[in-house]
C-alpha cells in the first residue's frame, strides 16, 4: 500500500492518524510537521513518531520529500498555505489528501496550486473522517479515533482508480467505514448535520456566557437539565469551526435561513399560546429520533456498499 | 416522614418515584392513579405497586384519602384540573406537592383551588426534580433516576418548616440533592438552562424533518457528526414541553430574543467573512464548557449548603 505517509498538521485529526498507523499499519513509515514550533517540540517529547517509525521534522520539505502520500490535517483555512509549501517538494506521482470538513473550498484552493506548479501528476483526493472530541493538540490523538466512524470521500473526476482504492484502504484499516459523495452534496449534507448544529450550540452557550455571573454559575450547576450537551459541541477547536464557517458559508447560511424560519414559528406560537402548534412540531422532531437509533444499531451496513 | 404517599400521574416521573420509594422507602404505602385508564391498566399489569405497598386505583378519591404526601406528576398544563380533583378529597393538614418544570405559573393554578375549597390546612410545596430520560409512561420509570440529581423546591413564604424539612428528607433519601429558590428564580434560571436548549433542539432537528427525504436519511446516517446530540433532548415528551413553553412563555421568549440577536450576529459575520468575530464567540463558548466540567466533578457541595 503505502510505505512512507506524511502527515502535515499534528493536531486531534494528524496525531489520531499517526497512533492509528502505529496501531494498524506497523510497516508504514512516517514523517510529521507542524507550522508551530510548540506544537512540533510537544510532539516530539511525547514521542508521537518512535524513532524506529520515522521522524517530526522542522521543515516541509524533509517531512514531504519522500513521502507516498501526505495528508493535510490543517484548519480549512490553512489549506492553500500549506499545500504552496508542501506541493512543489512532493515526491512525482505520490497522493495528497486532506481531512477538511469542507470539501468544495479545499478543492478550490489546492487545484490552482496544482496547475501552478505543474504538478498534474499528483492524486489529489479530497477526504473528511466524520471523528473528533472536544480536545485539541498533539497529545489529544488516539489510535481508535476512527473506528465504526464514515471516512467520505470526494474524488474529482478521471482519479486514478488504484490512487483512491489505497487511500480508501488505509483507511478501511483504521476501521474507518467509506462512503463516496460529490463535494457538493458532502457541504449540503455536513451544512445541515454538523455545521448548522456547532453554530447553534456555539451561539445557545455563547448567549449563556454573556449572562451575569451569578447566573451564569447556576445555569452551569444545573446544565444537566439539557444545556450540558450543547456545551460539549461548544468546545471543539475554535480555529476549526471559525474556519468552516466561513469556507462552507453557502450551505451552511442556507440552512440557517430554514432553522430561523422555524424557530420564529415556533416563537410565534409561544408567545400566541398556540398549543396544538407546539405539540404537532415536537412530535415530529421525535420521528427523527427514531431513525437516529435506528441508524445507530447498523452503522456498518451502508459501508459495505460503498466498498 | 410520610405513612403513605399518593402518586398523580404514572409516566416517566410519576413511575420512577414509586419505584425509588420501592426501593429506598420500603416501610412508606403507596397508591397511584392517572386519568387515562390505559396508562392505569398498564401500571396494573406490570405490577408497578405491589399489593403489599399499596395500590392503583380508579378514582382521584380513593388515590388520595388517606395520603400525608400527594404528589402531582402531570404536564404542567393539566396541573389545576388534577389538583382541582384531588384537593377536596385530601386528609386535613396534608402535603401536597409537584414535579413541574415550570413553577411560577404552577402556582397560580394551585393557590385559587386550595382557596375555592377553603383547604388552607393543605400544605402545597412546590418541586421540580431535574431528572428525566428520553422515554415515557409507566414502564419507563426506575428506582435511580434521582441520583446525584437537583430537586429543587420553591416553597411559598411561612410554609411549615417542618413539611418542608419531611419531603425534602424524602427526596434526599432518593439519594437527590435539594435545593432552594423563589419560583420567579427557578422560571428563569430553568428557561435558559433547559427550555431554551429544548427549544432550539426540538426546532433544529424539525428543520431537518421537513427536508427531502434522501438529503433526511444521510442526515441521520452521518448524524454522529453533531446532529444526533439534539436528537436525543427532541425526543422528550411532546405534551410535557408543550406545557412548558406555554407556561414560561415569558422567560423563554426573553431569552429567545438574545439568542436570536445572538444567532443573527454571528450569521451576519459568516456572511461578511468576519474570522475575528466567529473565532472570538467560539472561544468564549469554551469556556463554559470548563465549568460545566468543574461543576460535574462535585455535583453534591452545594447540595450540603442547602441542607
Amino acid at each position: 500500500m503505502f510505505k512512507k505517509v506524511s502527515i502535515i498538521g499534528l493536531g486531534l485529526i494528524g496525531s489520531s492518524i499517526i497512533q492509528a498507523i502505529k496501531q494498524y499499519q506497523p510497516d508504514i513509515r512516517m514523517t510529521g510537521f507542524d507550522i508551530n514550533s510548540h506544537v512540533r517540540k510537544r510532539a516530539q517529547e511525547i514521542g508521537l513518531i518512535p524513532a524506529d517509525k520515522g521522524i517530526i521534522t522542522d521543515t516541509f520539505e524533509h517531512a514531504v520529500k519522500d513521502a507516498d502520500l501526505v495528508i493535510l490535517c490543517v484548519p480549512v483555512g490553512a489549506t492553500s498555505s500549506a499545500a504552496g509549501d508542501v506541493i512543489p517538494c512532493m515526491k512525482k506521482e505520490a497522493i495528497l489528501s486532506d481531512v477538511g470538513s469542507v470539501k468544495q473550498n479545499v478543492i478550490h484552493q489546492i487545484l490552482p496550486i496544482l496547475d501552478r506548479h505543474k504538478r498534474q501528476d499528483i492524486v489529489f483526493i479530497p477526504a473528511h473522517p466524520i471523528a473528533g472530541t472536544e480536545d485539541s493538540g498533539p497529545e489529544s490523538g488516539f489510535a481508535t479515533l476512527f473506528v465504526n466512524r464514515w471516512c467520505v470521500l470526494t474524488p474529482l473526476d478521471d482519479t486514478d482508480e488504484g490512487a483512491i482504492g489505497a487511500l480508501a484502504s488505509l483507511w478501511r484499516s483504521f476501521a474507518a467505514n467509506i462512503e463516496f459523495m460529490t463535494p457538493e452534496h458532502h457541504d449540503k449534507v455536513f451544512g445541515i448535520t454538523s455545521h448548522l448544529p456547532h453554530l447553534i450550540a456555539y451561539t445557545i452557550v455563547g448567549t449563556a456566557a454573556d449572562l451575569e455571573d451569578d447566573i451564569k454559575s447556576e445555569i452551569i450547576k444545573y446544565s444537566a437539565s439539557g444545556f450540558r450537551d450543547f456545551t460539549r459541541i461548544a468546545a471543539s477547536d475554535p480555529t476549526m469551526w471559525r474556519d468552516v464557517f466561513l469556507h462552507n458559508s453557502e450551505a451552511v447560511l442556507d440552512i440557517l435561513q430554514r432553522f430561523n424560519e422555524d424557530l420564529t414559528a415556533l416563537q410565534r406560537a409561544i408567545r400566541r399560546g398556540e398549543g396544538e402548534f407546539l405539540f404537532e412540531a415536537f412530535s415530529n422532531a421525535r420521528e427523527i429520533r427514531r431513525g437516529v437509533i435506528d441508524a445507530k444499531l447498523q452503522p456498518t451496513s451502508d459501508a459495505k456498499k460503498a466498498s
